[in-house]
């Protein structure tokens, strides 16, 4: 139970916005930051401030969108969904910087979410994007809304010449004055940007001994104890460093990692802010927002595939993995258990209406065949019952090794029933001891046991399953037949009759009940990989296949 | 090596293109498109028709963009990047509906890539989205360039009249002659989507009867054989159902599942003809890939979280799990390790920095402590063979088989070298053998072969690679401390300078090499899970305390 609590909170998705440009080529703007806020579980809406026709070449052609119809679209959005964070991009000219302002505030006053301000005003390829007389809007309007602003090194620069203080800044201890002065804009926070400042460590250990009140948060290098991975690794301590510095009220921290050399750049910029939004939108600090967010745009950098002739998008996707069983839903409850039977619908057919089955149903089957199956399912059930005892020594909880031993229990007492059969038929119990065992009682049992030394719980109890689901399935189509007008089944004077009972009776079907919900919650809780899924699948199909040779067995027998 | 391959080939991200209006909101449009090509694992790129004013309500404004720029944006596209398929969603005028259909035919001629054709024309909240002399314009020129169109009722019904044979659609069977009609427009197949129109079984059972040369695919239905689930679920075969018809040039296959209510539909006809996209993009036939699309929508309306106030969208991320493991890059090939290290990185340091390494260092060590220590070492690796024979045993390759076979070799060779320590210092073999095992050893061994009893491979690997990979830290560590000028390690004259070589030397660094390989590999071939991730996590940091313990021991039996 606590594993499915923790899965449904890891669900929650914080609704967020972007107002910014669209890059048609999907690698910048509003599509990185939906790409953005999709992988990384954010519910993702957008303001377009202004369309561009651009590619990985450059910007071809931009057209701005009427700043009362920004305005609208900022409304629609406040107006019905509830927002954790907001990020803004390109917002292209005075008038939309306004706006955009003017519409948070009047909806917000002091109450405003997390907004982190990406302060774009030339795109990498050194179109303008934000005209020069919107800087006075936004440092005036925005930025003492803002939670966070991000700008890179030349957006620093003609940021810090319009608050009077002009500097170059062309290292970090550059950088680290330019964040302060930054910071007087009103925003509570700075995290200004150095993917255009290379450092070194040197200049960082220098940093550190003139300030050791500066946080150093490291990403992607080795740190103390790592001697291992150092040998086996390029050492980018003596490398080219990115640094970026955030700077807060009262503190300063550095975050070191090693410059990767890459043309997949397109886009990092509103990627990082779009990241830090989901970050803070989720109640993280600006440490741990920017850390995070670093760390995913950098990954992005490093698993983009080539796209395009020029600086191609970074990858958003690298922490998606695909899910291999559907979740559970009112209308598919089952969806694992449906996925198991339709992989081999055939087989699973030829188990549970086995010609074996039917004779049973029809009460036309030789009771020597009836009998050897009891024995034998009699000698298969002591495998089964320690496969449990495996599965109780393979849990991790005592409600796991309870169920576990909960099921001995009922096997021990099917095992009575068997005796029952048996005795009734003159067979002793001494006898039924003494039966040997066939070869595909063996392989059934052996198999069971060999796939819980083999793999984990889970395994195990995929192995477990197509006997028990498989044997409710029998008795309930056989009581559902049982009940058409002048059906083939009968159940009056059927020999077999407390057999198709039991299998089909409520304590039986109880148990089926359990095993369902245990395997759908299985898979809930700890999805399976590809690999993983694959594996319960083969498993699944093997013992069905097993289940079907065990009918051979007691058909070809007479 | 096949795992590799596998996952790799499942990463590639073909290119798609969306054609179509923005919603702000987030819910359809370019947004829904951009979100579902993310979650099934395609790179969105987007040509913007107009922007909508627009929330979970209704729509407030719409913006359309001028035709010249449509183009403009979409020849940047077509002109960097290589699409695998195209949709076109909100085209708003006949004028935004020739340029689209004029530039994509300029550029492709005859070998257009799977262009999927949603006719939007009237928003589900009664908005229209196509201007009505756009209609022609689209049946004439865009149609013959489609792979597939995809009308709902409506647009079926609009469309029909246009085509000049005007008819209502109140049932699947008005909806069999309308598809066929509509193929006349001459796009290569036809999904006539039945949302609107209520179907039952019986009308399926009839049209089956009538028709018997049509498919029938049935989703979220019971199959035969699902008694077991039957009972457990609500029967849908005999509630309403949602039927939709795809007609190709020689065939027609109806898609039946249960109608779900639900307020989460808006957006439903963007994100199906989106999926429809991403599925031909990657190759898939028409009947497979309405298959995976209508499942995916299905899904994404009964898995929905409520966002706004009206009709809420779909959840497009149902099929995403969040990675617990960074893929491996050029500028951190060792993430899962790591993680690990960095899980416990007191612990971690507090073993491979005990103060038994640092007097083994500096030659002060007692020499009861080392005796001991590889006394009782040398039980302890009886453990880690036996361990290593269960890891072989739980194997599924012949590979992987021999790989943990010649780590037993390994340390069958290990355990030579204390027999020669212990020969060194008077101690015979029989005096090893006699030594009572410490409660430090037996807790660590033990633990390890408990692990392999309880979990998978994955997870007996977790539990032996702390002994590896530290020992292999402890050899490098004292290693590169003594490279240092008047370093605390001596190296001359001391009596354990042999065990440093040796876990410093090249032999056992290639193993240190092949452990962090093959738990980076596990973890990129099998992604965990963050319920299995965290059972690999616990499990390695327990060892990293008990080789902490194992000192501890050593140095307190003095």
């Amino acid at each position: 139970m606590s594993r499915m609590t923790v899965a449904l909170k890891e669900s929650v998705r914080p609704a967020v916005l972007t107002i910014a440009g669209s890059d048609s080529s999907g690698g910048a703007g509003i599509q990185a930051d939906l790409k953005t806020f999709t992988a990384l579980g954010c519910y993702g809406s957008s303001v377009i401030t202004a369309l561009t026709a651009q590619n990985t070449t450059g910007v071809q052609g931009v057209h701005p969108c009427p700043p009362e119809f920004v305005k609208q679209q900022l409304q629609s959005i406040l107006d019905d969904i509830e927002l954790k964070a907001i990020k803004t991009g390109m917002l292209h000219d005075a008038s939309i910087v306004h706006v955009t302002a003017e519409t948070l505030k009047a909806y917000y006053g002091a109450s405003i979410p997390p907004l982190v301000v990406d302060p774009v005003c030339v795109s990498t390829s050194g179109h303008t994007l934000l005209q020069s007389e919107a800087v006075a809007t936004m440092v005036s309007e925005l930025f003492p809304l803002a939670a966070l602003i991000t700008p890179n090194k030349s957006e620093a620069e003609l940021l810090l010449s319009h608050c009077g203080s002009p500097s170059k800044l062309e290292s970090v201890e550059d950088m680290l004055p330019a964040a302060k002065t930054l910071l007087s804009t009103g925003c509570k926070a700075v995290l200004l940007k150095g993917g255009h400042i290379t450092a070194t460590m040197s200049e960082v250990k220098r940093i550190s001994a003139d300030h050791p009140e500066i946080q150093i948060v490291r990403e992607g290098l080795l740190g103390g104890n790592m001697e291992i991975l150092q040998i086996s690794e390029e050492d980018p301590s003596s490398k080219a460093l990115v640094i970026d510095v955030l700077q807060e009220a009262d503190s300063t921290t550095l975050f070191v990692r090693p410059r990767v050399e890459s043309k997949s750049t397109h886009g990092t910029g509103c990627t990082l802010s779009s990241a830090l939004a989901c970050a803070l939108g989720r109640g993280k600090d600006f440490i741990e927002a920017t850390r995070s967010a670093t760390v995913y745009i950098h990954l992005g950098i490093e698993t983009a595939d080539p796209i395009g002739q020029g600086h191609g998008p970074l990858n958003h996707m690298h922490p998606i993995v695909i899910r291999s069983v559907p979740q559970p839903t009112p209308s598919v409850p089952h969806p694992l258990t449906r996925i198991l039977i339709d992989s081999c619908r055939e087989t699973w057919k030829a188990y549970v209406e086995h010609e074996f089955v039917k004779q049973l149903g029809q009460g036309t089957l030789a009771k020597e065949c009836f009998l050897h199956f009891i024995k034998q399912d009699y000698l298969y059930l002591r495998y089964y019952a320690r496969a449990y005892a495996l599965l109780a020594a393979k849990s991790s909880t005592f409600s796991s090794i309870q169920a576990a031993t909960a099921t001995i229990i009922t096997v021990i007492n099917e095992v009575t029933m068997h005796r029952a059969y048996c005795a009734q038929w003159g067979i002793t119990e001494d006898e039924l001891k003494a039966t040997p065992e066939s070869p595909a009682t063996t392989a059934y049992g052996a198999f069971i046991l060999d796939t819980g030394l083999q793999g984990d719980a889970s395994r195990l109890v995929m192995a477990l399953v197509a006997c028990l689901l498989g044997y409710g399935e029998v008795g309930l189509w056989l009581k559902k037949e049982a009940a058409r007008p002048d059906s083939w089944v009968k159940l009056e004077n059927n020999p077999y009759r407390k057999w198709i009972d039991d299998y089909s009776g409520e304590d039986y079907q109880k148990a089926v009940k359990l095993g369902l919900d245990a395997i759908e919650a299985m898979a809930v809780a700890d999805p399976p990989s590809p690999v993983r899924f694959q594996e319960w699948q083969s498993t699944w199909e093997r013992c069905v296949r097993l289940e079907q040779g065990f009918w051979d067995m007691s058909m070809g027998l007479l």
